[in-house]
C-alpha cells in the first residue's frame, strides 16, 4: 500500500479520550504497545497520541486519512476490534465490577482547510 | 532555518477557536490568506487549520514545534502580533460596537507520546 505524505491529507479525525486519573498510566501503556492494526487499514496515513500537559484535559488520538470513507470503513473493520481489544476488555471488567468506565471517548471529524 | 520532519516533533499545541456562526466565513478567509509570520519563527515546524465537520465544534489550529520553549517564545514575539493583526482588529471593533467577541481562543499544550 502506498502511503501519502501528510501534506496530501485533508481529513483528520480526533478521538478525545477522557481518562480517569487512576487509568492514565495503563492508557499510555496501551498506546506505547499498540497493536498497529490500524496501520494496515487502506487510506490510513498516520496517527499521533497526544498527552495534555495540564494532565486534566483529554488525551487526543489524532489520525490522518486519505478521505473520510477510509475512516468510516475502519470503524466497522476487524482492525478496529483488534486495535481496541485490551481497552474494551478493561471497560468490560470495570462494568462487571460495577465501576464507572476508566475512559470514555468521543470522535470528531475535521477537514484541513489551511496550512 | 532547517525544518525537522513532523516525525521528530514531540510538542504539539492546539488553539481551540470558538467562532460565532456569522464569523466562520471571515475566520476561514483569515487563515486562507494568513500572514505566514509564524513560519519564520525558530522551532516552528508546521500547522494545520482544522474545520469541524459538525460545524458546531471548535476550529482547531494544530501547530508542531521542536520544543515547548519555541512555542512559548512565539507567543510574545512580533510574529505573534503580526500573524494575529486582522483577527485582533475584528475583536477590537466588535468590542467598540458593544458586541460579543466574534471568536474566543484557548491554547492547550500536548506531548506526542506514541505514533
Amino acid at each position: 500500500m502506498t502511503k501519502s505524505p501528510p501534506a496530501k491529507c485533508n481529513v483528520v479525525t480526533i478521538n478525545y479520550i477522557h481518562c480517569q486519573a487512576h487509568y492514565r498510566q495503563r492508557f499510555e501503556e496501551l498506546f506505547a504497545t499498540r497493536a498497529h492494526a490500524i496501520d494496515r487499514v487502506p487510506g490510513f496515513i498516520e496517527m499521533h497520541v497526544l498527552r495534555p500537559k495540564d494532565m486534566e484535559s483529554d488525551y487526543l488520538i489524532v489520525s490522518f486519512w486519505e478521505n473520510e470513507a477510509a475512516f468510516q470503513s475502519w470503524t466497522t473493520s476487524p482492525e478496529f476490534i483488534e486495535g481496541h481489544k485490551r481497552g474494551f476488555e478493561d471497560i468490560r471488567q470495570a462494568k462487571e465490577r460495577g465501576e464507572e468506565p476508566p475512559m470514555t471517548s468521543d470522535f470528531k471529524i475535521y477537514e484541513v482547510i489551511a496550512r
